[in-house]
């Protein structure tokens, strides 16, 4: 049983969900398929050649309504699942609001971040069919260290394309990659059709995910030894993605809660998606839970895109993929929040979006920053930028609570600061580093008063 | 109970100790006084004015063995403690040791490291007595981290003088300083009578943590609003960090396990002694446990300075110490361990090891940080410069074990790897940071495909 100590709800290790959960098996809609190029509905055969045979599984298996954790994959977990949930009672206090807001950690992995939950699964499967590495792209140094890490867990070797800029120079990541020795390839590179193509169109600057994306797709296409991972987007990552939301509603349960509010920040949204999935039948059994979804107001795909069969890529290469979408072809500008730069939305979180059970809104960095050194500052976590832009949504939301005199129940994640911008190895692999001794002369020195004394 | 789930050892948050432990009331010789400037043993009335009563009992109280940890702190802890052990099986099999590697895990905190085990006391007493602030001193954006979340936790202002020059132009920590509200000092600083002697004659690269220390105590014996807050060496840091080896105790005694060696990186050394104090003493009654303090070799205080009263401060304002020094003045090297720069060990250690009970040993950094790679690659944990130093030592006596075949449990800590440089924040506190909202026209064109389409 979980333990609730002060503000916290713990569960423990043998607490930690040994499923995922596949909410497609429970909606009463059908998500559209995904479509081949071509135009026709994919089908494992056409996945096979990119994806380990698990993960097309999760991917189109919509009858299963959970899957097995493999054991490996429970033990990597393990490292800093279950996390930890809080009441922000200080936050609460700070705001007035008799709404109570819980939130989850979703930091201490190995990258810091969520993104663990995924990449975990995704090296393993690709190990288990026998692939020698994964090749995958995104937008810096969370990915690449997820990723990387997955990768040499598992004896694979890993090559990202990483969006050259962010918001900085350093933002592709190679710092992280180097820690875990993977190939960081800053995207567009120079190593694929589609990024010479690019850079040579529209120069260096042009990365974005759906670009990076493209440039991985291409190089998995062209060789058989290596299999494409992704960072989220797929009903597979979402999947992953649950043992968060599971974890939550335990804890919540512990305390005899179900959440009036679930609120989070998406890029492709496969983090949010697996935050709410569990709380999704309850809804449709009736409870008015709220899932709110937190856009970067740059990259506003749900609240002002098209819903549509667009590419996950910038290419075009990737299947077809039923979302909310800004079209593959749009460039937002750099923000820190670098995975909220996607131009789509995951195609079951699209599907909710679509069928009215999650409201969409959109926050500018400013606010939002603003908003997260407030929780900062009450609760004591550094927050990563992306989990400020939750953190501004929490704080309307519990404001609009204390209006209305509701003691709603608000549940949100937030993920520590990672700064990708180097590490203490970097020195080490530039051979720059130095070792300095103490001269005994200098020692001597400084010791003089000592000296005779002992 | 703890509970055992593969490679990992977990305490429930209820097991968190209740206690810190006060291994002076059980070592069988006396641990030498602490001396004022002018030269008699410092007494209760000579610490009133600069610290809190309580610390002041923690420091001198060496009958009492253990001081009940108040329940705010406790608290407080409980947002990353109890910490998780894990065996390190990956590593152990990549150096075909027959050694038991165990390793805590002291991440987690509002700092990421465990200077917030004794900044969060620090703070509680400060507040407790009635003072308005916190003065203190130190190396970076850690121990700034720390105390500043500590005193913002408890509605305390804070003014730190930090090293200014550890090794980049960053290090003195002004971005974790501006997350919490600190006042953050370049030291030396032309704040403080010393600080401004140190400028004048030595540039202002001359910091130390003992001048950032002499400038933050001269600040304090002259404002009767602060207290004085330090990070490490005192007998009162030393015990808040026993919970770290009272946790470890405590997972350890569930696999039925004492350690054989213990072994950690040493600044001045209270982090690795409230690691060690637990199980002195086992060691006491006769079982041969083998601590190892791993020093940087630049800053070499047990391996090659001297055990003689020393001054705390560069300014030889604080009372004098009993430890190994390197002479207040000394002035080591740049390292990016910049908490392992400080000329003294805690008069704790220094005694323990003048007693033989404890083993010292000097790495540089590049053998440090290779040794860090091979652990980070095998376990998965991007490393504090500092935690290398233990792991460079871990991974030798791992080495002797294999040759010599013992199958030896070791015990050590690590913290995860924190960047000081920059902060999410720093963009919004500088004002600089814009919000961009895609104009019509640009999302038109982006969309044009499937426009008519929807």
């Amino acid at each position: 049983m979980a333990t609730i100590t002060g503000n916290r709800i713990s569960l423990s290790p043998r607490e930690m969900p040994s499923r995922w959960y596949n909410v497609e098996a429970d909606l009463p809609f059908k998500v559209p398929p995904m479509m081949s190029p071509s135009g026709y509905p994919v089908t494992r055969r056409d996945l096979e050649p990119l994806f380990p045979r698990q993960v097309i599984e999760h991917e189109l298996n919509s009858e299963s309504r959970t899957f097995n954790i493999p054991k490996e994959v429970r033990q990597a977990y393990l490292h800093w699942r279950p996390t930890p949930m809080f009441r922000a009672h200080a936050l609460e206090k700070e705001l007035g609001t008799p709404a109570k807001l819980f939130y989850k950690v979703e930091g201490g992995s190995p990258s810091g971040s969520y993104e663990s939950n995924t990449a975990i699964p995704q090296a393993f499967y690709t190990k288990k069919v026998g692939a020698k590495g994964i090749v995958s792209g995104g937008a810096g140094g969370v990915w690449i260290s997820a990723m990387g890490h997955a990768a040499s867990l598992f004896g694979l070797t890993s090559r990202i394309y990483s969006v050259r800029k962010v918001n900085s120079e350093d933002a592709w990541g190679d710092a992280y990659g180097r820690v875990w020795g993977v190939d960081v390839q800053p995207s567009p590179s120079e190593n694929t059709r589609f990024g010479r193509l690019e850079f040579k169109k529209k120069g260096s600057d042009s990365g974005s995910i759906a670009t990076a994306l493209a440039e991985a797709y291409e190089e998995a296409t062209l060789n058989p030894d290596v299999k494409f991972a992704i960072p989220t987007l797929m009903g597979s990552t979402l999947i992953h993605q649950t043992v968060v939301g599971l974890e939550a509603q335990r804890q919540l349960a512990a305390i005899d809660k179900t959440p009036d509010y679930v609120i989070g920040s998406i890029g492709a949204g496969s983090h949010f998606g697996g935050l709410i999935a569990p709380f999704v039948p309850t809804r449709l059994q009736g409870r008015d839970t709220r899932f709110v979804a937190v856009e970067e107001a740059s990259t506003p795909s749900l609240t002002r895109g098209v819903y549509a069969q667009e590419s996950a890529d910038a290419a075009g290469l990737m299947p077809q993929v039923p979302m909310y979408t800004l079209g593959r072809e749009y460039s937002p500008p750099g923000v820190l929040a670098g995975a909220m730069r996607y131009h789509g939305v995951a195609p079951i979180v699209s599907a909710l979006y679509k069928e009215q059970h999650i409201n969409a809104v959109a926050h500018g960095q400013i606010e939002s920053y603003s908003a997260g050194l407030m929780f900062t500052r009450s609760e004591g976590i550094i927050l990563s930028p992306h989990a400020m832009y939750t953190v501004k949504e929490v704080i309307e939301q519990a404001l609009r609570s204390k209006l209305s005199g509701r003691e709603e129940t608000i549940l949100f994640t937030v993920t520590p600061s990672v700064t990708s911008e180097s590490t203490p190895y970097d020195l080490l692999l530039d051979g720059v580093l130095n070792d300095e001794r103490p001269e005994e002369a200098s020692l001597k020195k400084s010791l003089a008063r000592f000296i005779g004394r002992n």
